[in-house]
C-alpha cells in the first residue's frame, strides 16, 4: 500500500525542536505509506514557539511533537493538558481537533504501559539514576503506578532533589552501596557516541540484588548494562521498548490507527538507518 | 527526476483560500517531482489570518499563496508589501525569507508582462469589463504600464465607480455602443460551469471594432469571446496565457528555480484534470 498523492486533505503533522532530526519524519512517513494513511509528516524548528503553535491550531496541523527546549513552553499554549503532561511538567505530543489543542506525554504512558505488561509489583522498591527530563517522566510513572518506596540517585543536587521531592522519593548525590529490587538508568551511561558508552550504569553488585534492570538508553538496544543484566538473570527492560511503545501512542494519537509492533519495529528500523 | 523523499530540510509551501482546491497543490506538486526539488506544497484553509501567517513565520513556510477571502487581510500581517500588491489592495503570494514575509500580487506582474510581451500600444484605449478582485489586479496593470484612456465597465456601480477612479478611467455600468482598441473581459462571461457558459462577454460589433481582445476567463481556453476574436482576425490574449505566467511568477518566487512554458502546460494539465 502507499500513502495516496499529496492533495488539500492530506494530513500534516509536524514536529518542533531546538534542533530537529530526521528520525520522526523517517519514522511516522514510512508507516503512512505501509497503511496508505493520507498523511505527511515533517520536522521543523522555530524562534517563536507561540506563533508556532498558534499556526498548528489556525492551519488545522494534525499533530505536533514537541521535543527540548519547548515542551514546558507548550503547556500554556494548549487547551488542554492530559494528567500524563501534567504530571511531570512536559509534553511531547499535541493533537489538534478542529483547533481544539490537547498536550499529553507519550514518554510517561509508554513507562506505565511497560510497568503493567512487564507486571512490575509496586510493592517492590526502586531506584532511579538520573533527573533529566526523561527520569521526571520514569519516576511519575512508578509514583503514579503505587510505587511508593523509591530513591533518586543524581549528582546534579538541584535537578535530583528536586524530583525527589516532586514524587516523594527519597534523594541521593550517589549510589554508595545502595540497591533496589528495580533499578532503572535514565543516565546517558552506555549510550552510543557517548563519553561512557562502554560503561554499565549500574555495577555487577547492584544488578545482581535487583530483580528488573530497566535501562531507558535505546541506542544501542544493547547497552553494556542489559547485556550484564541478561547474563546475571535479572529481568531486562530496554529503551527499545519505551521507544517502541511511545512512538505508537503518538502515531494512533494522530491517525486513529494502530501500528502493530512489527510494524514500530520496521519504521524505527529504517528512521534510525 | 524526482523530488527527494521528505526530511527536515524539505521546504513547505502552501496555500490559504476559504475554499481550497487541488489546483495548486498538483500545480506545484508535479513540478517539484520534474524538477527533483526538495519542496512540498498542500492547500489550507484557516479560521484565523493572522495566526496562520504568524504560524507561516514562525515555522519557516517557505512560500504562501494567498486567495480569497484573505488577499487584503495579509496586508497587515507582512513585513514588506511590494507594488504590485500595493497597486490594488490585494496579496497572492508571499515569500518567507528567514521570517521576513514579502508579499506581492503575481496576477498583476503576469498582466502586466503579457501587456509587454503582447507589444500593446499604451496610446490604445481599453475597456475593462468588469469589477471584482482580477479586474482590479488587470486594471491597475493597464494603468501601470502607461495606458492612460480606459473605461470600466460594470453593472456593480460601487466596485465598478470606485475601481473606475481608482485608476482614472471613465465608469458606465453598461457597454452600450462603446468600442475600444482593447476590450478585456473580466467577468464570469464564458466560463465553463457558469451561468453565461455560452455566451460572448462582447458581442460581434465591439470585437470587430477592436485590435486586442482580452480574455481573463481560464477555463475553457477557448471560450466563446476568443473563438469570436480569432475568427474575425483579431489579436487574442488568453485567460490561460495569465494563469500561466503568474504560477511561473509563484513558483520561481517560492524555489528560485524558473519553469519553462512547456513544464507550466504540463503542470497545468495535470493540476486541471
Amino acid at each position: 500500500m502507499m500513502r495516496p498523492p499529496l492533495s488539500k486533505d492530506t494530513r500534516l503533522c509536524i514536529s518542533l525542536a531546538g534542533r530537529p532530526s530526521n528520525i520522526g519524519t523517517r519514522f511516522h512517513n514510512y508507516l503512512y505509506d505501509l497503511l496508505g494513511l493520507d498523511f505527511i509528516y515533517k520536522a521543523f524548528t522555530t524562534t517563536d514557539i507561540a506563533a508556532a503553535i498558534g499556526g498548528v491550531r489556525a492551519l488545522g496541523i494534525r499533530g505536533c511533537s514537541v521535543s527540548m527546549p519547548f515542551k514546558q513552553d507548550v503547556i500554556g499554549l494548549v487547551d488542554t493538558v492530559e494528567d500524563s503532561a501534567r504530571a511531570i511538567n512536559a509534553v511531547n505530543t499535541i493533537v489538534n481537533d478542529d483547533g481544539h489543542l490537547t498536550a499529553s506525554n507519550t514518554d510517561y504512558l509508554a513507562v506505565q504501559r511497560l510497568i503493567t505488561e512487564h507486571r512490575l509489583d509496586s510493592s517492590q522498591s526502586v531506584l532511579i539514576h538520573g533527573s533529566g527530563g526523561m527520569a521526571n517522566a520514569v519516576g511519575a510513572a512508578f509514583r503514579d503506578s503505587g510505587f511508593a518506596n523509591g530513591i533518586v540517585i543524581a549528582r546534579n543536587t538541584d535537578t535530583g532533589a528536586a524530583l525527589a521531592r516532586h514524587i516523594g522519593y527519597e534523594y541521593a548525590a550517589e549510589i554508595g552501596s545502595r540497591s533496589a529490587d528495580i533499578v532503572v538508568n535514565v543516565t546517558p551511561i552506555g549510550m552510543a557516541g557517548g563519553q561512557e558508552e562502554h560503561q554499565s550504569a549500574f555495577d555487577a553488585s547492584t544488578i545482581a540484588a535487583a530483580d528488573t534492570v530497566f535501562d531507558v538508553v535505546a541506542m544501542p538496544s544493547e547497552t553494556p548494562l542489559i547485556t550484564a543484566a541478561r547474563e546475571t538473570g535479572v529481568r531486562v527492560i530496554s529503551g527499545a521498548e519505551v521507544i517502541a511503545l511511545q512512538a505508537a501512542e503518538q502515531f494512533e494519537r494522530y491517525t486513529g490507527v494502530r501500528p502493530t509492533p512489527e510494524q514500530v519495529d520496521a519504521a524505527s528500523a529504517v528512521s534510525r538507518a
